[in-house]
């Protein structure tokens, strides 16, 4: 059960709300996002909500049968649009194009990659700077300077920047450089990282973990929801199966079942969801045209020559050309 | 290596062919299909196959690296176009929108399908006589009567027919009353009806194995053209994996994948690669854009009453919105 | 539900309780095996079966609550063993060991092999003959011919044979040479073929699918059973998994799952379960502990020269440690 | 490559080996554990170790061609023994059995547990007061209160804890109250957790991710090895499979396997492995078969009333027939 409480509610009616709740053997959660206050209550019982909507400084109750329940899509109406400034906008009916190196690389790769952005009409950037790696002699990413750098750069040319974040301990020191913290594959089930993220007033992107569900990925947003931050997406990038003609299996299931679950903006991953470079462009679109609210996917000025997985990465040429075929799909998909 | 023959060529000429392989120790299988003669050779020496392509007799010569040869890309550059007859062909540009029931369910549900396939300009009907079942006590089709009702209603109206085979002793028997038949996910790997439908004269369509790998189709494939027929289709039918939001994991990229792998018309089924009847659509549309040949669903004039699975089904009217879409989707393909 | 009907039930008591069950709305199947004639009973309603247990003719009824029921361990408290003859016997206490080749390769191998059962005291012979190939290219088996050989010699020695059979059409005319019939992994769910050996007198050993459930695996044991052969065994041999570092995933969950749900013999194949050499013994033993009714496996003269897969068949030598460790485990389940 | 140094190694002596090894366009990371200091070198060309064998200060140099060094079989013959204090090891023949609730839930419960290990003969207690949870609204655990109490009483009666440390900030909150920290399944690639428990005097359990590979599995005990920590264990915990019958698909093929790839002890978790109490003996005695060198299960006094997953965990009366037998199966092992 939510509760929405309004945001004039005194703390004499919070209190009268939770012990309603608990006479009935709810346990309650306090939630404060950056867009209003709620209860949430996990309990059994059918009572009648009435009684609790009555009292003061209740703008509405919501009963989701969902296990989930703030990021479900059955008690708000309203698809969610995060906005990260200078009109640049993801989900409900902003449509975000986010591309970039796996790995940021330096000052060349970098304003390569955002002249190829800006000559796209684009303004969001993707790019590693803490790279999770299986192996721990692999190149881990450039780290905490390469983001400055990044950075600096990208707020030159009005660009965005979403990136991954690994660990707790790396949230404050990215906190100044970041526009969207992105959460790896390896990390959806990182219970204390999604915690902390739900206390920053930054958007958050959620990857789908790499053969997490569909139900568990959305538990993992409401882990950062129900510790305050609302300001939400997930990113569907391939599961693993045991289909080896490709390096992940792209769920494309996933993205009108979320669209229909949550009301958080779907992103897709092409590059990973089928690792290879010359099948990016089809999926990118299937992905488009079953719903999704975004793609990301790696981008290179010399792909062959990328740090890190070049095999999946497109060209600028063909990153140019997947771009104007995505707005292409767009205009029909508005079009009925 | 795979020799294309001259219509015209000598039973010496192949002799000598055939012992020149020999002597490289190429294994050799004769391959008389609807549109030639082959020599396929399995071995791994390499030499000068010129030494072949200078005998009388000899079209052409292809050294193909993969391991199933005669459905590869590798050799034969043109897409293959299946000519179901009376201007209905499937593949190399011609899309294919192939609906209609789980089950065949008798005349009233064979009728009011074919005036909602003639009302969408379509030509294709689907739907199972023979119906493979986990459960032995599971209602398994109308059988031949029912198949023979279906053809009769369904060539009054210019309308072909598309159901599954499940054992050799039913190709004959269905000989007569079918346009193409259907290898089902269960039948992928059963190597002894592939054999046989390499016999027929009539088209085939092999479905995924139910956790068939991408290379396993493909070779399925090898096994009917090998053994004699050309007129082959590949379907996607969704891969089973841990993933229960869904029914099975529909791999979108299959699609492309085999679009680059073989020559042969890949065909999408998004009602049993999700399962659920309101994200059919999204999965349909997703296949098309993605490169598929056809696609291949299912309808039924009351879903809820349907005899099989009624929950992956559409409602006719929710078919003809797709069909729309579809045809949008294929203007659009067509554009770019 | 299970009618288990007296050997000299009257046809009217048979139709008595035929439509005592229909005025339930029952779905009845006649079911008459080598051992009894029973009636299956599939419906929802709940009623007194006392109205039917005092009817003359039946032997006892069970309500079954799973979705399968002849094969089903809730009606049947007695595990079943199936007899060979001469004294070899499997199940309910009978522990089988069966080894021998991939592939039948001719008579030396065939002789050769038997002289190694003979000398650890075994009696049933594993080998193909008609094999099953992703290829169509590959080796297929040495065919009828060669198991009229194997039958042969393993006649004049005492042995039984256990082998494949790949199609409807082969049941008869493998019938007089073979002991055990084995459905393999991707045959399990080919249902016309399980039909018809539920119609044969001689054992059926039902491998489960590549990808096949466990629940799959015994519904397609109630295929045969229910066609009227009960003499069946179930074969755990690996399931396919994402994991590459064995063949397969040899799922042990599955032997103490299948022994609780089933009254059927319950065989572990650890060649095909794990497919390397080296760790076939370590399956092997696990698979007793937790309670198999036997193991099947791959042995050779000359591993590295078996016309099949050698890389998963062990040693002559290797087999015989693995039998006499084999022992010592039985010994321990019988201790405690 | 593996460059063991002596104890006394000088550093002018490294820095040559550094370089040499530089010149050869070789990646080096230094290593220095508790047991002695490593040069680990990444890179692809084959030269005369010699040339550096005989340098001074050099103990040892072993090519390793897996991608992982440190943790593998090809350079350390012996077996990794962990010595937890109190004559208490595991590995290289001494086996362990860890067992205990899934959460500690209070003095009481741990109180009857330990009294459960002290009459079964054992010394090793798990529990969980950190607790993984999908949902952010389940019972997170008792925290580092309920370890600190767990501690005080564990140690007045002689027993060692293991338990799961879920982010690098509880590395040092729990350092003085446990004796083996446990990586769970959802941390396997947390590769910064992983970082830091390297620089821990601990030792570590990394259990193997939910669908975690192998060589996954192998790589993250890299990353605490090569960071600097060599007192590791692994740990088999089931994998996410298609099946439903069990929770997880145990891995036994993994145990030989893992045996076989590195030193590093190796211990089975049964009952998360199958996830149903009434088969977590035969997975357990099978692992043990198996060659595993320790087995870590759920135990509770009251299965029923377990405040975390009950449906798994033992009874004590079934852990002390568990254990009983576990040690007539290790009698076994020792026979031949």
């Amino acid at each position: 059960m939510i509760i929405q409480f309004e945001p004039n509610i005194s703390q004499e009616s919070r209190q009268i709300v939770a012990e309603e709740m608990k006479a009935h053997k709810y346990k309650t959660t306090e939630v404060k996002t950056q867009k209003g206050d709620y209860l949430v209550g996990i309990g059994k019982e059918h009572f009648d909500i009435r009684k609790i909507g009555h009292l003061d400084g209740i703008k509405d109750i919501h009963v989701v049968s969902d296990d989930y329940k703030l990021v479900s899509s059955k008690w708000k109406v309203n698809q969610t649009q995060i906005d990260l400034g200078d009109g640049i906008k993801i989900g409900d009916g902003e449509f975000a194009i986010m591309a970039g190196p796996c790995s940021i690389e330096g000052e060349e790769n970098i304003m390569k990659t955002i002249e190829h952005l800006k000559a796209n009409g684009l303004s969001i950037m993707r790019g590693g700077v803490f790279k999770p790696r299986s192996s721990p002699y692999s190149f881990r990413g450039m780290g905490l300077e390469g983001l400055k750098l990044w950075y600096k750069l990208a707020r030159e040319h009005g660009i965005k920047i979403v990136t991954e974040v690994m660990q707790v301990s790396q949230i404050e020191e990215m906190y100044e450089y970041v526009d969207i913290y992105q959460v790896g594959a390896r990390n959806t089930q990182n219970f204390n990282l999604l915690d902390e993220l739900g206390k920053v007033d930054k958007p958050v992107m959620i990857k789908r973990g790499i053969s997490g569900t569909i139900d568990e990925l959305l538990y993992s947003a409401e882990y950062v929801f129900s510790a305050g931050n609302e300001r939400l997406m997930l990113c569907e990038r391939g599961i693993r199966t045991y289909e080896r003609a490709s390096r992940n299996t792209f769920d494309i299931n996933a993205i009108p079942i979320l669209k229909d679950k949550t009301h958080l903006p779907v992103i897709a991953d092409p590059s990973h969801g089928i690792g290879i470079r010359d099948y990016v462009e089809p999926i990118a679109l299937a992905s488009t045209i079953a719903g999704a609210d975004g793609v990301i996917f790696e981008a290179h000025e010399v792909p062959d020559k990328a740090l890190s997985d070049g095999q999946q990465t497109l060209s600028f040429d063909a990153s140019s050309r997947l771009i104007a075929k995505i707005r292409k799909v767009l205009e029909l998909n508005g079009s009925y």
